[in-house]
């Protein structure tokens, strides 16, 4: 399958041309618009003419090969015109049909299964079913199937959208333009990953796009991300199913199967991936970072502001999207007070006062001290632009800029409006000709700010880009024993108190001894998940016979509790003394594999919910920066003038986990260490439970 | 002062007026573009005529009294214009200058407490200084500095704002209708509660707007604030210093005190005030406010899109923004069955697919099926309007929910957008005229859902809508020792264990045995805050020996702490079990009174900041809804099959609190009792803290 067929075709065929309404007019008018007369032919075995361009009654009479059809026709029509395609030379197809697996009838996903099948027999390159097709603005090729106004869209922001109609609201925003715009529809053959992987490879694509319901194969979408990490080119992913509303409506729309919400994050955030929340947010992120004419050096941001009201805004929302504002220089204050008018002060967030914006020199001036200073990465002008201008002051700052940043070295600037508005054409274009994004309105502005600050503070190298997918399973999840589950997790360097399971009073009594005190005894059998309930635990036992005494009350309870329970006999441990009470647990998710979290123990992950996530493997660096993320590091950093804990060794934990984890990904369901103490020094796990899966 | 002579005045004279660029030119601009002729008259010494209308020398040549004058020239003129206006019967100004306090000098310090003066003593009604004036769109009156584009701007959203730039930019945006639009300036003699009230009780005002720095006199303010409450006229406030660096800007900006941020939360949500977060999220959620035609009567949203795409996008920003779906009744899903295409699911949020888009009848049946359904209260219409129509759909929309909303019982209906865009001027109108407001980009747009649904659900008969206003202290907060500040709390009805103060050894040995044990022994100083760390508290004291032996140990290292510490003996109490650690707290806000913080003791509070905040007084309810909006609620409410804990009586030790704070407001700074146990049964405050303030 060779989707530069698909995407990059010398020559088309559009089957089911028409002039009216409708999937093939439109597709037809379209390609009128994009391509050249001698790039596409038209074929309706009804029509001699369409618009005017001789129409061919079938593939087979057109007077060269092409390399690939776009198919305006009916599902039933599909199958066989693949079939003439291919033998005039066609390796790809756009299909628009629905009727497929999206209708979730049997028949429906029958229809897919034996498209899917008839694609890889010929091997074509299938765009949708289901989909409204793409337009390449390198190339200049459209199977488009919808029409937006008529503009100049030849940009660099490269999307691939599950969704048609999202798509094509992309396509209707005026702020927006492309190298490729693809609705990919059920992509059952040429799949997400695919095109992920392509566009990574584009070099006429800066910024990647998704509208992502789900993805079919993990390997290949790893693959891709992988390589858009190592490269540091930005993909920016909308990725529906976060509510548990959302993740029914995307099972039922194309028929994907989306993973656990959860693990998606972890595995954008190993991959810094920039998901958003929607599409709003994903086109203003993209077109930012396509506009900007270099990357921040550094995430911290300097406001400059025409009114105190417009600063205090920015000032509260930079806090809460977690934007960080510069520190501003002495040097810096001191040439801000002699340009600015004396009532102003020079802060960050600054209120440079309306007067400067009527002084083109005076604010190009300020702009310029602002972006001297040596702890600002990225200027934010707040600004409403209009529609309509009614105030000179938007000419005299566009002036400034143009000015400032013709030094190919001034720092990157956007512009943040505080009202929603279509921005007045002329104005953006001057701006973005200079690099100068102009975001969404406020909320969304700082939105962007803070997807485009965390974009640049990602570092590849501290992060492991492997992900374990493990093979597909078919057994069923059984839990082990606590001490075999010991045993396994304890062989990955987690220390556990001594622990020895004994099968006779005579053994208990001599082991006991051995072991010194104080013990704690409990049921050694995959079959007594809840041993304090059952009676099966005994706490604190200070001398043999206490010991041998515990022995016979367990068993005896344990018989009790349940009767035909598996029995290897009853667990000694010493007893530790208790620490800072955390958890790491792992759980195999089938398309990501094992994610591990961690998390305080006790009250902290059941009412506050404090937990990370990583998918396995992680790096030391990813593990430090899950317990980092915690809520409750505090506790381990040393709180209340306590010793601070030791958390090296907690994160060697995780790192040890998660290599178990890679290792066993295939034969293991979940892991559970609760808790594992932290002390001053050392750590030690007190209770574990492995569950496998074969 | 009459506000009425400001805000309504019968006649006008503008001072300084020009046809040139600039305020007098403006404000004369839209005097003639508003007004009618007969309201206004022009004066400037140096011209006989503006824009060809009569210009008088001075107001003393006017041939009537006016009510209000427009001063429009510099800072130095005004005090002398405005005792020229009070002859002329004026008993209202407006100022444009700046040069007043918000320059931060002392000369415009001054010069701004010689204005406030002037006024007092001339009873003038002053709007400023350092503001852009206001546009009266009931009677048409226009004392506005700048100038928009022409439309019809007439509505029922009354707004103020401190800053003229915002104020501006909400006359910019093209879906904002008027009642009033006031920038208030500095607002320093009519004050922003002077405004608030007007638009309280103004009957062409339906929905009240402010931008707001800080306000001057918090009595008037709650006043205002009630009665808007009691009414149910919605107030939504954008108010700037949520963050330090917020709070630092506003403050330099109009001279205004900002008083701790999160106390103006627990304000607002007493009075039900909508706090928003930037300019758009004012606007839009005063203009759905002011367009729909009935409120919800359930705060339960039903969503209805044309794509999968849109539908997810709804179900996941619903969720982040806590909006409640409705659950859709049996009844509800057959009959969208049978209107729906057959590959569609009757869900919520629901796809409708784009086909149903082009059927106004099938439409119009599908939206009035879901707004019958019991459960829903508010129908959201999920389709990017756009400024260009390039598709029908929204046209035959229009005509469906033009049928529906025929009917005056229809639920309201509003409609989420998903790309920022102007909407197009002919459909905004259609649907604004049957009450379906065009709401921001989808996330703004779930803010305003929950803004309003917030609103609906906002009951002011469960707030006590009082607040405990403090006199202006000068004294120093001095606290009082541990059994002092026990013996006032405790009169409140909060359960301490039995403390007795001993001043010798013979009276300590006698008491601990009258007492019984195990006791605890601290020293009792307002001297000595950090006991513990001072060597002097003694636990677990379980003879009267030990008691003794702790007594001369804990003065031994009282004096060796603190060599003239005021001692006032040993505290000696009985030791409690312990139970679910919780904490009261308050803090007198200089501005808005007692303020009474509670939640989880010990390391939730310090590490996971899980408070709730109210201001006293505390209804029952409020002291309610405070604790069931801490995450640690899970604890008290029963935790992992443990009794759930006495919450009744921790909401009586709240309520109890608050009686005390209100009743000490003007002679308390703050107290703290830390921890309070709560147990299955009743309550016991461990430690406390009363610093007082006279």
């Amino acid at each position: 399958m060779n989707i530069n067929k698909l995407l990059k075709p010398k020559k088309i065929a559009i089957v089911g041309a028409s002039d009216k309404e409708g999937f093939g007019g439109d597709t037809c008018r379209n390609a009128m618009a994009y391509m050249s007369d001698d790039k596409y032919y038209f074929i309706n075995p009804r029509r001699d003419e369409v618009f005017g361009k001789k129409c061919y009654e079938s593939i087979r009479d057109l007077p060269e090969k092409v390399d690939m059809v776009v198919i305006c026709t009916p599902v039933h029509t599909v199958e066989a015109i693949l079939r003439e395609a291919h033998e005039k030379g066609a390796g790809a197809a756009v299909v628009f049909a629905s009727g497929y697996s999206e209708v979730g009838t049997e028949e429906g996903v029958e229809r897919e299964r034996s498209l899917i099948e008839t694609c890889r027999s010929l091997d074509m390159a299938l765009m949708g079913p289901n989909c409204a097709g793409f337009i390449n603005y390198s190339d200049m090729v459209s199977s488009f199937a919808f029409i937006s106004e008529e503009r100049d869209r030849k940009g660099r922001v490269g999307f691939v959208s599950q969704s048609g109609q999202l798509a094509l609201s992309m396509m209707d925003s005026p702020k927006m333009k492309f190298s490729y715009a693809i609705s990919s529809g059920n992509s059952s053959v040429v799949t997400m990953e695919d095109y992920l992987d392509f566009l990574v490879d584009d070099e006429d694509t800066k910024v990647i796009a998704m509208y992502l319901e789900g993805i079919k194969d993990t390997a290949p979408f790893v693959a891709a991300l992988k390589k858009a990490a190592l490269k540091k080119k930005p993909v920016v992913i909308l990725k529906t199913g976060r509510s548990r509303k959302g993740q029914e409506i995307a099972a039922s729309h194309t028929g994907s199967l989306s993973g656990t919400d959860k693990v998606y994050d972890a595995l954008f955030r190993k991959f810094g991936v920039i998901r958003v929340d929607d599409l709003e947010e994903l086109m203003s992120t993209c077109m930012a970072l396509s506009v900007m004419k270099r990357m921040p050096e550094n995430p911290k941001v300097a406001s400059m502001n025409l009114s105190g009201g417009e600063t205090g805004i920015c000032a509260d929302l930079g806090e809460l999207h977690g934007i960080e504002y510069a520190n501003f220089g002495k040097d810096t204050m001191k040439r801000l007070k002699e340009v600015l008018p004396s009532y102003a002060s020079p802060n960050n967030p600054l209120d440079m006062t309306a007067t400067l914006s009527y002084d083109v020199d005076k604010y190009a001036e300020a702009v310029d001290i602002v972006m001297m200073d040596q702890d600002v990465g990225l200027v934010a002008i707040g600004y409403t632009l209009l529609q309509e201008i009614a105030d000179p002051a938007i000419k005299y700052m566009t002036e400034s800029l143009e000015k400032v940043l013709e030094d190919p070295m001034a720092k990157p600037v956007v512009m943040i409006p505080f009202t929603e508005n279509t921005r007045n054409a002329e104005y953006s274009e001057r701006l973005e000709k200079i690099g100068v994004p102009v975001l969404p309105t406020s909320n969304y502005a700082f939105k962007v700010l803070k997807n485009i600050t965390g974009f640049i503070a990602y570092d590849a190298s501290c992060h492991n880009l492997e992900v374990s997918i493990p093979e597909a399973r078919k057994g069923e999840a059984t839990p082990l024993s606590e001490s075999e589950s010991k045993n396994i997790i304890g062989s990955y360097g987690i220390p556990f108190p001594r622990t020895e399971v004994v099968k006779s009073l005579k053994q208990a009594h001599s082991l006991a001894d051995d072991m010194g005190y104080p013990l704690v005894a409990k049921i050694d059998s995959p079959d007594i998940m809840h041993k304090s309930d059952a009676g099966c635990v005994m706490l604190n036992l200070k001398h043999a016979d206490e010991v041998v005494d515990a022995y016979s009350e367990i068993i005896d309870n344990a018989v009790a509790y349940k009767k035909n329970a598996v029995i290897n006999g009853v667990q000694l441990s010493t007893m530790v003394k208790s620490g800072i009470e955390m958890i790491i647990g792992v759980k195999n998710d089938p398309q990501l594999g094992p994610c591990i979290m961690c998390g305080l123990g006790g009250v902290f992950v059941e009412v506050f919910k404090d937990t990370a996530l990583g998918l396995a493997p992680v790096s030391r660096i990813e593990a430090e920066n899950m317990v980092d993320s915690l809520k409750g590091v505090k506790l381990l950093n040393g709180y209340r003038g306590s010793e601070p804990a030791d958390k090296d060794a907690f994160v060697d934990a995780i790192v040890n986990v998660s290599r178990l984890a890679t290792e066993h990904m295939n034969s293991m369901s979940e892991l559970d260490i609760n808790p594992i103490f932290v002390y001053e020094e050392g750590i030690c796990a007190v209770d574990a439970l492995y569950v496998k899966n074969v």
